[in-house]
């Protein structure tokens, strides 16, 4: 069953829950792109992460959680790649079934790595409502337990604590940036700064391509994804109630950024600091880089949210 | 001038000169790649060295043990890439004047950065003889000392200061493995084991199209470079006698991969570990995965020489 509203302390344990399972990933900075762009940026690197995203913190967190009786039934969820792998290997991990339903345009990387856990995997049409469809039906079938990827407060109390390491790691952060896509690493992020950091500015970055997170916030209610079309395949989902909910309260601002941004920023961090993010992790930065002026001579921390790209299809 | 004869001594006195201007990097380990191939390997990432390469260390100490009468009149050097930034940055940050002759198919990252870091850049035909022509007038024109990419003690003593760290982090290895083109890396390294870890035993990778080191340490003799046809770029030079004289002492093995082998290893790292390395790094690895049946279960350090690829020429 879904955990409670992540408060402080619901976050805290979540922290001391995972840590055995979850790597506590290396904060790096590089000098060259702190001078090129006057910012002092620190990077969490959760392209570091097991399964190469922090999306194993919140799965993990969600499959610690549940009752011997719900384990037995195994889990479900649907994703369009890291998420899946997230629950996967957080399932196999503590010998649990995995129902994993992924659009059909997932990477083969993706579908592969998500067999390689031992999860069954269902595919279906790309789109939001095949992909909820496609789980409820498993979940009527087997009993399964939903873990949906980021309308859930386990999942989020979950992705908070990447956040959290970052503000024990670094101090008198000015701003902490994320990428959005469902909320479910913006809103935990935000709940860490507002709970460990209060003076510390949450603001996301998000494809000018899929920019509902910033319409909603924008109008003050969920506006729903227009048909997205961004390189930045990790943030191709809408908010939900319950991230949109936190995401009011505590983030500031939400800056868009074009899909050349994106490449530009992606390409800086393979470049200069010799690391793989994937592209979605490229948006905050861009985010940042295009914000510059505003930004100047801040402590920025920026979350790298994951590392996994097919390497046969880099923009390049 | 060139420094002494590598003794134990000369290559803890590097360590300590170069210090101050080199990042110690660290050394990564990845549980997949280990269980994938049986053996636990330990990788000293060089590629988040300065200019992304071991380079770095050599080219520091070579610069800081100049005197000041040297210092005046500047250096010069031929690389085909890494050398090249290496000797550059380490005369930018000693305020004197570097002359790099690099051949003219170097790739324009490699040749953009070298004058991003002041230098000025000579191209020339992309050989030996080319190579070390241009060279040899610069010096007489401009007093300039020669900084030889690898056939050069100082270098040789500043390139051991990466095993060295390796072996003072991770205990009782087995292996050390490096890539071998010059053989800066490899003579430093074999040296270090041999003062450091004399239980160690260095065993060396290099391409199949590009295997004059094997073919010299066959024959005893130093056998020139057939026309080399390699992905592995920083691998394309031949043995200098002191390198060559070092390796037939100090080196056991040399394992030759293919290419497809060697891009094989790459991808590998790249998509397991979620680090950029370049061809030249991943000769080692394909060397020891090729090796598998033999190195079975046993501790084998590899040093990541470098991180600088052209994203847009990239095998996958």
């Amino acid at each position: 069953m879904e955990g409670p509203y992540p408060s402080k302390q619901v976050i805290e344990e979540a922290a001391k829950r995972i840590a055995p399972f979850v790597h506590h990933t290396p904060v790096l900075s590089s000098s060259s792109i702190n001078t090129l762009h006057g910012m002092d940026l620190f990077f969490k690197c959760e392209n570091f992460q097991k399964i190469g995203a922090f999306k194993y913190r919140g799965a993990t967190n969600a499959v610690l959680s549940l009752s011997n009786e719900e384990k037995k039934n195994g889990v479900a969820t649907h994703s369009s790649g890291n998420h899946a792998q997230a629950v996967a290997l957080a399932a196999k991990i503590n010998n649990i079934k995995a129902y994993i339903v992924m659009p059909e345009t997932s990477s083969s990387v993706k579908i592969n790595a998500v067999r390689g856990y031992g999860a069954e995997v269902i595919l279906c049409a790309p789109n939001q409502q095949a992909r909820e469809g496609t789980v409820d039906e498993i979940i009527k079938k087997t009993g399964a337990t939903l873990i949906h990827p980021y309308n859930n407060y386990s999942i989020i109390a979950g992705q908070a604590t990447a956040a959290k390491e970052l503000i024990e790691e670094i101090k008198n952060l000015d701003i902490i940036m994320t990428p959005v896509g469902g909320g479910g690493l913006l809103s935990g992020s935000a709940l860490s700064a507002h709970y460990f950091s209060p003076q510390t500015t949450v603001i996301a970055g998000e494809p000018a391509n899929a920019d509902d997170a910033y319409r909603s916030l924008q109008k003050g209610e969920i506006v729903p994804e227009n048909p997205p079309s961004t390189i930045a395949d990790g943030l191709l989902t809408s908010l939900g109630d319950k991230t949109f909910d936190i995401i009011k309260k505590h983030v500031k601002e939400i800056v868009t950024v074009s899909e050349e941004e994106i490449i530009a920023a992606m390409r800086l961090v393979w470049e200069r600091m010799k690391i793989i993010i994937e592209p979605s992790s490229a948006v905050p930065l861009a985010a940042a880089i295009k914000s510059k002026e505003r930004f100047k001579g801040k402590r920025i921390g920026i979350i790298i949210s994951g590392g996994n790209v097919d390497l046969s299809k880099l923009p390049f």
